[in-house]
């Protein structure tokens, strides 16, 4: 084991949001103090040691922050890569660069995943107009233009039914430069969470099956359908993505499942973060993705991915957590609130982890 | 369901070691910040929004920390009554403050059990030695010489085995008011984690066997061999005790076992917070102690306390800590590190839950 920070360790997270508030909390369990850096105020910072507010391209304060840890790891997936590199000047970042550069921009996502070999669906880069007659010749619809940044939960998507309609779609998007991704039909949507150590160890949690609504996710669920020849391909394929980005921590590798054939399964795209289908993990396994993705940047032993329950993640989105008072008196329900203070819609507020069985001994 | 303070809510925390950092930890997943308290820095600060650092008998600065909270709560059951009474004029206590009258001084405990009619060992009050010679007469020997307040972890104690000790045991322990309690032969120790909501529901958790060492917890284990009916005669015992306090939160009860016959348990002590023999909660059930004490002391519906695994939890104490490495590598094993600088001998650093079976699923 080399480079294994000793507890009393500092931790920076960049990003104040949910994902680093339980991060945070995790990384509390092993003895860590966290640091968290954001361009606005989070509920990670109600359990953390301290919070600095600046712009993620106010270098000199990020490098400043950096230097008051000893390893730094993000929470979300565009920060900015000068931002990461300004850290990894005075710290190791993880996971690295590489990951963040990739994920935070869907076109060099898709390259970098077609480049491996992996099974992706048709898709083109639509910068502007120019590119309209040949995406559309090699894609075609059903389809999806999406921006190449930013996107998320659905934000920054038009959806094309018809052969003319591209232009109305790129003004829809904000004109922004995008990809046009083939729509596959699939039955189902699965995720592989993944944690790689710092020595290049691989261990993968059971594969949930995601449903979303309106473009958000609304439940992950374990175990999923998908035949054990599949689940196997499943974790190749997020194993191979894994190491080309020479990945340190947990990444969620989201996937449609299409079905039998020679390509089971087509890889929609990937975080280089915890991801919210697999929140399942805290409550259904000994140690869950947030630990586990600590454990991978402060360069310790993986811990063990097993499922001792079955579960059902179902987000909070919203209003929904406004239902808190009855989910709190639910049997077997695992209830996890972010702290946010206004229930916007389309809002991530909270999840419910529902076990089952029920449970043991008396 | 009266008086549930919503998500968002902040509860102050009155002391800042390990307990005090796990129960800020579980209440940040139900969306609460903490505010901590204390006399000393402490591990519980790293996962608070704030902590003020002052004497408990500074009365006016409890009560300012009082009213930036909506809830008070104590980690350690050695707070000054006259503390949790300044916080009392201002926001609610839970546990209240009777718990923690009756709980720091060893001879009002055992009047109290006693005074319920339940199973104690025969003690006598020792102010001083105008008391030797009616304390031995009572209670004899083999018996403990303990001092009425601070003691914990074994500390403040004098084993006396002859009659003529107890002037020795009494210079042993500082001359400090005691009681002398009878040296109970018992099979082993279990304790009763019992939570109690503020409407009076009561909910206890799976009976740990505990042992220690040189007087200090060294592991709790369930389930223990403690047979139905005995099990069912201690949560007994534990729910007069809770409810005779009108208790709100986690208490942890130590009772020996004696073995067959009309008074199977005897009541070593009750301490009126979250309890050591009670962390093996954190990964064996859906909901653990510490976010058990806090939905209590939040007046929230109390969680389930069912168990889906075994578990063995094992304290790491002072340089035990030092194997955290092959601890983090060991299968099926939750890690707990409290972030303390020092591993002093005794000092409780950590502890870790070994959980079986191993898990489900693949």
């Amino acid at each position: 084991m080399r480079e294994a920070l000793p507890p009393g360790s500092t931790i920076g997270i960049l990003g104040a949001g949910q994902l680093g508030r339980m991060l945070a909390a995790a990384a509390s369990q092993l003895g860590f103090k966290c640091r968290i850096y954001s361009d606005v105020p989070g509920p990670a910072s109600d359990v953390a040691v301290s919070t600095t507010i600046g712009a993620y391209e106010d270098l000199d304060k990020i490098a400043k922050f950096a230097a008051e840890t000893d390893v730094v790891t993000y929470e979300f997936e565009n920060v900015p890569v000068e931002a990461a590199a300004a850290v990894q000047r005075v710290r190791p970042v993880r996971p690295g660069l590489k990951a963040l550069e990739v994920a935070q921009d869907r076109l060099k996502e898709k390259q970098f995943v077609a480049s491996l070999g992996l099974p992706i669906a048709p898709f083109a880069a639509v910068a502007g107009p120019a590119d309209f007659a040949a995406a559309m010749a090699s894609v075609g619809v059903p389809s999806i233009l999406k921006t190449r940044r930013m996107g998320y939960d659905g934000k920054g998507q038009a959806w094309l039914r018809t052969d003319n309609c591209l232009p109305r779609g790129f003004e829809i998007i904000g004109e922004a430069p995008a990809t046009l991704e083939a729509l596959v039909r699939f039955k189902f949507e699965v995720s592989v969470l993944l944690v790689r150590s710092i020595d290049g160890e691989v261990r993968t949690y059971d594969i949930p099956q995601n449903h979303h609504d309106g473009g958000i996710l609304r439940t992950s669920t374990v175990p999923c359908v998908l035949p054990p020849a599949h689940q196997a391909r499943a974790r190749d394929i997020a194993g191979k993505i894994a190491e080309a980005l020479d990945y340190v921590g947990v990444i969620g590798v989201e996937m449609f499942y299409v079905g039998e054939g020679p390509e089971p399964l087509l890889i929609n795209e990937f975080a280089p973060r915890v991801h919210n289908s697999g929140h399942w993990t805290m409550d259904a396994c000994a140690v869950g993705q947030f630990e586990n993705h600590i454990r991978a940047v402060a360069g310790w032993p993986l811990g063990p991915t097993d499922r001792h329950s079955d579960c059902q993640m179902t987000n909070l989105i919203g209003d929904d957590v406004h239902a808190w008072p009855n989910l709190a008196a639910e049997a077997n329900a695992c209830l996890h609130l972010y702290g946010k203070h206004q229930a916007r819609p389309g809002r991530k507020m909270g999840h419910v982890n529902r076990l089952s069985p029920a449970g043991k001994g008396r």
